[in-house]
């Protein structure tokens, strides 16, 4: 890995007054290894289109091979064995998808078998916007950028016989199915099927398509396709069963699910030649159309110039000054992946594929798909609204067209599909948050129909199974689910309080009465015995005998999903209070908070506990612990390096809570608008706020000194006025200009 | 089996003085068993589309299941077990191929395995342009008539829920892969990849497009795709696994090997339904447009009755009387057979595919395909040449576009593919044939040229392999081939004694002397000892062992290709005297022929032997043999049943040999413009000459009397006049008004 802090070869940001940029500072290998499932290949702000180098096919990427386990990136740092650059691809999810049209450089003879075309690689270059590689076996040097819809390639071959490959059978996914033409000795196009994200749903598999534009007219071309081998008596008649076959300049439709094609070419002297390839989820004639307003007539270098451009546009919304550099590269990369999901699924003429039926619908704004809810509501959102109100906004636009479009508000959207992977009821709680800070340019009466609607559906509920029993009894049992009857009563819980509060914003206090309520119910599962939450049985009963524990690293248990008792029992950010009480008072609570870290059972590379160390502020005097966790949590789990992260950044989850941690603030409340504070890790922060939904243009974050890392808060001011506790709210802070934090050392 | 005479639900036929008409005599499941490989679905004359009954699937219909051995129909007549219509079907051919979109209409719950839904059927009717029959398990009538390019289907529901399946994962052919997509409730619009004809050349597969409409609006409609099963550890996470799925609703492509769509509807009555599905070789478009061109507007009857009009017009150019009822079954049943390939590539609005690459071309005319010149060389043409010019130009000229396209003259094209099958370099003979009578509306420059091409090139000549052997020792050796030595030798030898003819008549003496010398060159492989063509070894030595029966039935051998020496030692038709004189005499050469028939050498269910029976009339005297021969040949291997051909239709070759010797005339010497004569079965044969090419428009056979079978041939006229000999110049024949024939008893 080479991590360029200096670009070389192509000077494009205006480094004034010679201070480095933000885009400088992300370093897009973070993630990459740990399972952050994170990919260093360039993406637009939310783009559709990225280029990764897919290095997890053939078992000299073993263990991390994709078909010999539960992979989900195209990418891993360690391994060394690359087959191609994919081109749609998903960053930062728990499930293979997506990784397909892949394209690869070659030289010699054509080999279409990506086992042997297959090369190391060397002198790696990742940026915001920019990758490039060698090919060991070819001397190709690859470039890649992209923009919004397109992925572009500068390949440099050395002199010779040179093949560019566009393989559609290889692929993330594990759904099969493609077809492909060529069009012009500069064109090929075609689509490809996905889906079946979890291993799940196939029945709601889909197409991207694509069409992949080449700089110079091939001499040759064709498609290939390996056929499914046939046994039976009919195989002693196919001398080619099986077998890959060659089909030379070829020009319809091939279709199967192991095919591509290829592009070859003769170069005399080294040469350089440009791939570009646009990307639609609506058709063909869209991904053409993507590919020329986006592209046309403007060369790699140009490309690359505008995506860098566009991402130090977005980045520069928050500067920080002071502290290490290596803690800006940290915040720069966290907050570069909160800008890459959700993305745009509309095509450049607002085309869209409606909820799974993917009639062709349109959209003004930009429809968003990657909403990866469960993750997502916790934090990410909340960076969006103070940082991006408009994509927020559009965000919750996005929600309720998935709405009108199924029926439902989205659960975990992919794409146009629900792939309904996780559990509760999220959306709710982001249109809740967003209104509440003051995000209102949306439909929230049909918003807040929505909300009710999966709060109150007995039958056919899709986003709140087992409803029933949760209306009934105030939770789900262990009859009720085995998927985590005691956490999906707490995710529940969580959207109920945000209907609530939406509700008493809307002035209904009927429904705010009720779901504040509702809101509450986990309370029937907590065992004061233990001071934990325990599973209930369907007639009542707790579930004996039970181990608190089990539960920890994803272990399947059935009060909890993805996480055990310990992970689970402070997750009720509404209700902290009553938390605090049930467990006898302040004193004990924080105690029993600290016994999660104590007995090691705090889980930083999942969101049920994500905010925890967040919670000792609620408890007058031991809010110094928040800051030295959140640091000590920082330190340890987020890295410049490609094990950066903690672990799966849940489509830019843990890079939120990265960001919001590193400038001294967490939305510790999904849907009520407050932050907790903690201590910055940078002098100032600059946030340029949007004046659109802000009073003020800017909020400065500063802290007192640059003392070293043992310091903690000693006081708060807002605009010069003490700040008393250690919280702020929305308002508060947006319509603030400065929140200074006095620091001393401990 | 029903053959309906007489028509009771369509009264269409114009029957003048209470005659009837050709169409009524043809029996379409004649060669639907004994491996004659025709179908009884309907087809228009040259049609693209024919919608056939499929039954060949399923271990129900074991022995005769597609996938247990080489099987090459869609449709077997003693098999009972259906499981959809096929919408392209080849007829008469030695291989499998297309017999792909199926449609299937069921009733009930929908299921989408071909095994489960099939059913067995009664009523089976089939006609001229018309098939129906009785499914069974659903009580469905179900009605097929067809258009040139549309296949238009009549389904009768009973009351209930009903469905219509497109099935484009089950087809004949061994080709795989396929898409679809559901345009609109009325609508399904598709591919289905076909190719590997003889299980061979599969980089050349390529797409047949397809439009499906159906008459009435689906209630519910969705697509299906069983996905390729996964082995390894990822098959433990998918539930789905190798499973069929239903996509309900879903109105984007779905790819793969095994998928389809349905339509759905609930009958409150039982309901008619109309299903028309357009077909093209270049788009989904022109399929779209051949659809409406052919059928927009007309219902089912309209379009059976316009089926029906068109084939009589065909069949009504040869006009028989007298004889006997079978004998005229046996006549038009085999003069369609004639009229089904060659048969229509282009689409509505000229376009077709280019050889091999599949760019889209236009043609004026008609561009033909399906071209088995092996074995139509020999006497389809011919019978096109006299009673149908028009159509026998047009595919000169669409071999001529082959040559165009590919640089080579066709030897076995299927749909714009060359496939190479069988040997020899047959279209040259076609060509001269066409044109040496009087058939000259093309370019005969180019043609020759093209001839010239295949017959000189020594190097990379698809056309004739082996030819650097054949010019430098006048014959293949056992080196050069394994796939018959010696009738290749003869096959070139019979293109060669074409081109003589052709440059004869071009005034090109040089070639014509060249090429005259080259066409006998197979006497080389004259073994006098035996009286038998012999293969020779690379040193010219005699084959030996040597067993010239060994062959027979197919058998693999060095010399002969599908026969042995007895089966191809006269096929020299060019060359009948030389022959003879190296045998001893006319006298040794009868007996030699005799000995064929005798010794059981006669295989009257393939080409090479085909013209032997006529052979006799080269030996004065011995003229009564062919007579008795061919009467006897007619009266054996040719009946009104489903076995009622002697194999193979080989593309209306076998036919056609039945069609001529019917008519008392044979085309004994491809590329010489003679016909040896024979007793006709009819009284009067009235041939309506096309006055574009012939004087005459209408040519009259007359035979003296109808004294029964035991009756041959005292003497001949020819508009009265006295006729010498047993031979008649296509001059003579097409100049004259009457050919009388005056039988006497024997």
């Amino acid at each position: 890995m080479t991590f360029r802090f200096f670009l070389f070869s192509v000077v494009f940001i205006n480094s004034l007054y010679g201070q480095k940029q933000p885009v400088e500072y992300v370093n897009p290998f973070i993630g990459t290894s740990n399972f952050g499932t994170t990919n260093p290949g360039p993406i637009a702000v939310r783009g559709m289109a990225n280029v990764s180098p897919f290095n997890v096919a053939g078992e000299q990427n073993l263990p991390l091979e994709k078909d010999s386990r539960w992979l989900s990136t195209p990418y891993v740092h360690e391994n060394t064995f690359l087959t191609g650059f994919s081109h749609v691809n998903l960053s930062g999810v728990g499930c293979p998808e997506l990784g397909v049209i892949l394209a690869m450089p070659t030289t010699g003879e054509m080999e279409t078998d990506h086992l042997k075309y297959g090369s190391t690689y060397s002198s790696e270059v990742s940026e915001v916007g920019y990758y490039s590689n060698h090919l060991d076996k070819y001397d190709i040097k690859m470039e890649a950028t992209a923009t919004t819809r397109v992925g572009v390639s500068n390949y440099t071959f050395p002199k010779g016989d040179s093949n560019v490959l566009l393989n559609l059978g290889l692929g993330l996914t594990n759904e099969q199915g493609a077809s492909v033409k060529v069009v012009s000795p500069t064109e090929i196009e075609g689509m490809r099927s996905v889906g079946s994200f979890c291993y799940y749903k196939p029945e709601e598999a889909y197409p991207v398509y694509f069409v992949a534009r080449f700089s110079r007219p091939a001499q040759e071309f064709g498609t290939w396709k390996k056929p499914t081998k046939y046994n039976g008596v009919e195989s002693q008649w196919m001398g080619y069963n099986g077998k890959p076959r060659l089909m030379r300049g070829y020009t319809k439709e091939v279709i199967g699910d192991s095919i591509g094609a290829y592009m070859r070419y003769s170069f005399e002297k080294p040469t350089q030649l440009e791939l570009k390839i646009g990307i639609s989820y609506v058709s063909i004639a869209n991904a053409r159309e993507n590919l020329e307003k986006e592209t046309a007539d403007r060369n790699f270098d140009q490309i690359l110039k505008s995506a860098k451009d566009e991402w130090n546009r977005y980045l520069s919304k928050i500067e920080v000054e002071g502290g290490k550099e290596e803690d800006k590269i940290k915040f720069y990369t966290a907050l570069y992946h909160t800008l890459i999901h959700p993305n745009t699924l509309n095509d450049v003429n607002g085309d869209y594929p409606k909820m799974r039926t993917r009639e062709t619908l349109k959209t003004d704004g930009s429809r968003y798909t990657v909403f990866s809810l469960w993750d997502t509501y916790r934090n990410l959102h909340q960076l969006m609204s103070l940082v991006y109100p408009r994509q927020q906004s559009n965000m919750v636009k996005s929600m309720l067209q998935i709405y009108d479009e199924s029926g439902w508000l989205p659960k975990w959207e992919l794409n146009a599909t629900e792939t309904t992977t996780m559990v509760g009821d999220p959306a709710g709680i982001i249109i809740a948050d967003t209104y509440l800070k003051g995000i209102r340019d949306f439909d929230i009466e049909k918003a807040y129909e929505a909300m009710l609607k999966s709060a109150d559906q007995k039958e056919n509920n899709p986003l709140r199974p087992g409803i029933k029993d949760y209306l009934d009894k105030g939770y789900l049992t262990t009859k009720t689910t085995n998927s985590g009857s005691v956490s999906t009563t707490q995710e529940y819980n969580i959207t109920d309080f945000a209907i609530a509060q939406l509700a008493k914003a809307l002035g209904n206090k009927e429904d705010q009465k009720r779901f504040a309520k509702r809101a509450i119910s986990y309370r029937n599962l907590f065992d004061s015995d233990i001071n934990l939450l325990r599973p209930k049985n369907d007639d009542g009963t707790w579930l004996t005998p039970y181990n608190p524990e089990s539960g920890a690293n994803f272990e399947k248990n059935l009060g909890f999903i993805e996480g055990n008792a310990w992970q689970y029992t402070f997750m009720v950010p509404h209700d902290i209070k009553g938390l605090m009480k049930m467990m006898g008072g302040p004193k004990v609570f924080a105690n029993r908070l600290q016994d999660v870290f104590d007995k090691n059972q705090f889980d930083m590379a999942n969101e049920p506990d994500i905010a925890y160390p967040y919670l000792f502020n609620y408890v007058k005097g031991q809010e110094h612990r928040t800051q030295q966790k959140v640091s000590e949590l920082l330190e340890t789990y987020f890295k410049n390096s490609p094990d950066g992260l903690p672990g799966n950044d849940d489509t830019g989850t843990m890079s939120a809570w990265a960001v919001f941690s590193m400038m001294g603030l967490y939305p510790v409340t999904p849907a009520e608008p407050i932050y907790a504070l903690t201590k910055p890790v940078f002098d100032t922060i600059t946030v340029h706020l949007d004046n659109k939904y802000y009073k003020n243009e800017k909020l400065k974050i500063i802290r007192s000194d640059s003392m070293g890392d043992n310091v903690e808060i000693k006081s708060i001011k807002v605009d010069g006025k003490p700040h008393k506790g250690y919280f702020i709210s929305h308002n508060d802070l947006t319509n603030a200009s400065t929140l200074y934090f006095e620091m001393i050392s401990y």
